[in-house]
């Protein structure tokens, strides 16, 4: 028998989150009554307000609240003529963390996959082809997820490239960087073998 | 570079829930956003309704949005005149699910614990003896947890109870049900061993 509806409420609504058990729901609950209720009051405000004005970047569909997102719109990243198409929002930063690419992305927001009809348009490929069509881009850095999914669409995409004579490429697999060899599976080993490059001296 | 502040926003807030780092706060803001965007507002709402709106029960400081919590006002658990001490409103919840206490609650929201200044007062013992003054109560069950603070917290309690000539009990320690001897602590065993009882035929 539980005292508070409103606490059930709230600690049903937080089992909306990814990873969040009855259990955690329950401490979250209790942590932020008990000891954080403004954070508590942020939290909503912050929901409420991501959940109703974060759109797609019409360029590259990334979220965003504006009509065209921060790095589609920065003309510096516009220069090369480099697109680099990932899988989700969250490859956008990890990518951005490198510090190593300075052109514009493309968010897939997932990868081709048949078995659950998700074909072409739904991620996105049809305003992808209209941009290799009107831009004048000099490359496509595929930078989907090394699963079977992923390099079944950035080979998709590939042939899409080709067809409007943009270069595509696809980021390197092979060894993990600070990894044991010997620790590493044979996929990935076989990877790095033939993706072997001159030795830089 | 981020490309939205609402986004950014949300991923800092959600950093007030316990256990939420950075990188999970990321994950379930992308996940409300592409999935479920409803389950996310409905979380803002519930959120919104329990900070402003769940208090603490005046007669046994649970949360609860009434005045007085469903249990205190339920005259059946009012019978038996037992009130079973617990540390936080989750300990009423694992009490309860044993479906073997039939009187009310008292929750400290804490345990004494002089080196960080929470005195018997900031614990609601001063709400706690008016009940022992006024109420005619049989028993009080120390159902505090089996540390250093809750302990003595429980000594504490007791040395109240015997002012006003109430019994207080304190809940067994020993080896829990399921486990292998040789596995538990031992302290446990110890009280385990001076907690022994008649065996019952």
């Amino acid at each position: 028998m539980q005292s508070s509806p409103l606490l059930e409420t709230l600690m049903e609504s937080l089992r909306c989150l990814p990873g969040v058990g009855p259990k955690s729901a329950q401490r979250m609950a209790f942590h932020l009554l008990q000891r954080d209720r403004s954070g508590g009051m942020r939290l909503a405000q912050a929901l409420t307000n991501a959940m109703s004005e974060i759109g797609h970047c019409e360029q590259c569909r990334t979220f965003t609240e504006k009509e065209v997102c921060a790095i589609c719109t920065n003309s510096r990243r516009q220069e090369n003529g480099i697109i680099c198409i990932v899988e989700s929002p969250a490859d956008i930063q990890a990518v951005e963390q490198t510090g190593q690419f300075a052109g514009r992305y493309f968010v897939l927001m997932g990868h081709l996959s048949p078995l659950d009809g998700i074909g072409p348009d739904d991620i996105g490929l049809d305003i992808l082809e209209q941009r290799l069509q009107t831009e004048t881009l000099t490359e496509v850095i595929l930078a989907t997820n090394p699963t079977v999914e992923g390099e079944a669409t950035a080979n998709f995409i590939a042939s899409l490239c080709r067809q409007y004579g943009v270069e595509a490429t696809r980021i390197a697999h092979g060894v993990p960087v600070g990894g044991e060899l010997e620790l590493v599976d044979g996929t990935t080993l076989s990877h790095s073998l033939a993706g072997r490059q001159k030795f830089k001296y």
